[in-house]
């Protein structure tokens, strides 16, 4: 009996079909992180002009030039598809499918549901991961709970780095206290080109004094570049709406008002403005007020920490699935597999 | 709709009815724990020689002074009994309990999975929850996992400290990694009065160079204290066996030999002699080699770092049983639940 047998964890005869929805800076980075995995397939990927799908796995670095050079996955060769309606093309197409995780920029804020409701409406049955950032795009997809449930779809949210991983570090520390006094999320983003991360510098920006959602997503690359440049590059961050807040709320670890999100993004230097962390401030049993932090390493990019945690949490959500577990989980309340 | 039904947390009309086995240090301290909650109700408790039931609950201070007076539960009035056979009878007595947290010494290191044999064939059905230490002796419980299934038992084990909250941290930890170099626990622990923590020390004892179980066990306290003499009172411990490895091991994190855990126990000093952290150092999908480190507050005691997680565990442990997923799990699988 192998240690996977022994423990209940998943254990396939064949690698999870696995879709990328996305191909920016963050789902390019999901296929090359998907690539040496032997438990998960890369079959099927979805741009705002096209998608592509091959039972038998795409090829990261042919998609990644192409997507580069023209634009979109629909003139890759032979399993490319131009479409207006590429997701919703790809839904009906590639019914064979585990999970997907949605690298997709969520401009507007209601576009992460509104995609969730396209998988509910397509009879398709599987797991679907996000890394959604915002309190209010996880609230609208708690909305979806009886729908999730009734369309047989296990979704987690809030499954990328903050919200995601720093946030299940934070349930897990709560755990050494009777109460929970402050939850704060500190992270350091360094980007040497912002250019392969225009969305989520956007959705940055959106939380700077004097900007939203809209207002980002309207900036020319020339107004980015002219407001980086009066910033020397920093993009500094604090209180920000960020979704890990009403996640621990969920898992009834605090109150959302306890929990604080902010952080330095250096969008001209690969090397982080400062070491991420979440610190956990809490009274024990006996009275005692302490601090858990957990750390991630400087070397660790923000595409490691959204990627790795994202497909975690997709073979945790298999694993669900196939007990017939569905409806609306956060990465507070489920522990990722790792995946090999 | 509550959060918790929102997300699928369970939501008990009535506290989860809880009993602790065994009542030195840690069992006395699992009561202190229990007795702010409004979610868990301590029923069941037995020690050596006797044992105590009251379906309204246990009072935490009188059980605590008549443990410490007259030397067990059984003479607790009105619900105590004497027993030489304490847990075997609670077991019997005791079936409306939807938990058990095994706070007991595993000396001899057999023991531990000989009282979940008592449950398998008691015909209980709920969940257990152990903080065992030893590979070897979470070994012998892997062995159980057909009969945990067949008898309806939900058992999670390496639930405490380490192994426990700090090898969840480690599994959440290498999410952002492709391959897991290392896994490397350091702890501190300081306590002032090691006679409240005999056999933790004991079992301590038998990680040193020369010692094994038996021999520690069968150490009398002078002999304890002219050791503790020797060494000023601090217990410096190296490559200790801990399940850690095995059970990242099972999660399919690293092979069991990239694990090590080692510590430093001061049993004259309350105040850490370091801080307790695990690093977990891996290589990124891009080639990067990093760190990720979760450290806990000096300010929390062994017993608020083992006892709050292994709460958190009954509670996850409850979600599942309910669900009719039994058998044998570990800490590194699933997420604790906060308990409120």
């Amino acid at each position: 009996m192998s240690a996977e047998q022994i423990t209940g964890s998943i254990n396939s005869p064949t690698p999870l079909r696995v879709g990328v929805l996305g191909f920016g800076g963050l789902g390019q980075a999901a296929a090359r992180v998907l690539a040496p995995k032997r438990e998960m397939i890369w079959v099927a990927a979805a741009d705002q002009k096209g998608y592509a799908y091959a039972a038998q796995g795409l090829d990261p670095d042919a998609s990644i030039a192409i997507y580069q050079t023209q634009g979109t996955l629909g003139y890759l060769e032979p399993t490319g598809t131009l479409s207006s309606q590429s997701i919703q093309d790809l839904m009906e197409r590639a019914k064979p499918v585990d999970g997907y995780f949605l690298a997709l920029p969520n401009l507007p804020n209601t576009f992460m549901a509104s995609i969730a409701r396209q998988f509910i409406q397509s009879g398709w049955q599987g797991v679907l991961v996000d890394a959604l950032k915002r309190t209010s795009a996880v609230e609208q997809l708690l909305e979806l709970q009886e729908e999730l449930l009734a369309a047989g779809i296990t979704y987690l949210t809030g499954c990328g780095a903050t919200p995601g991983l720093l946030t299940a570090a934070a349930a897990l520390a709560a755990q050494s206290y009777a109460e929970i006094h402050s939850v704060k999320i500190t992270f350091g983003v360094g980007i040497a080109n912002w250019e392969a991360y225009r969305a989520t510098i956007r959705e940055d920006i959106a939380h700077l004094p004097g900007y939203d959602v809209e207002r980002a997503r309207a900036m020319s690359d020339a107004e980015v570049e002219a407001l980086l440049d009066q910033t020397n590059g920093i993009l500094a961050l604090e209180n920000m709406e960020h979704a890990d807040d009403v996640m621990l709320e969920l898992a009834g670890i605090c109150p959302r008002d306890r929990v604080t999100v902010g952080g330095v993004v250096d969008t001209r230097n690969p090397k982080k403005p400062l070491s991420t962390n979440v610190q956990v401030t809490g009274r024990t049993f006996e009275g005692k007020i302490s601090t858990h932090t957990f750390t991630l390493g400087d070397e660790t990019s923000m595409a490691a920490n959204v990627c790795g945690p994202a497909f975690g949490y997709l073979k945790a959500g298999v694993a669900l699935h196939r007990r017939g577990i569905y409806g609306l989980f956060t990465a507070a309340e489920v522990m990722p597999q790792f995946v090999k």
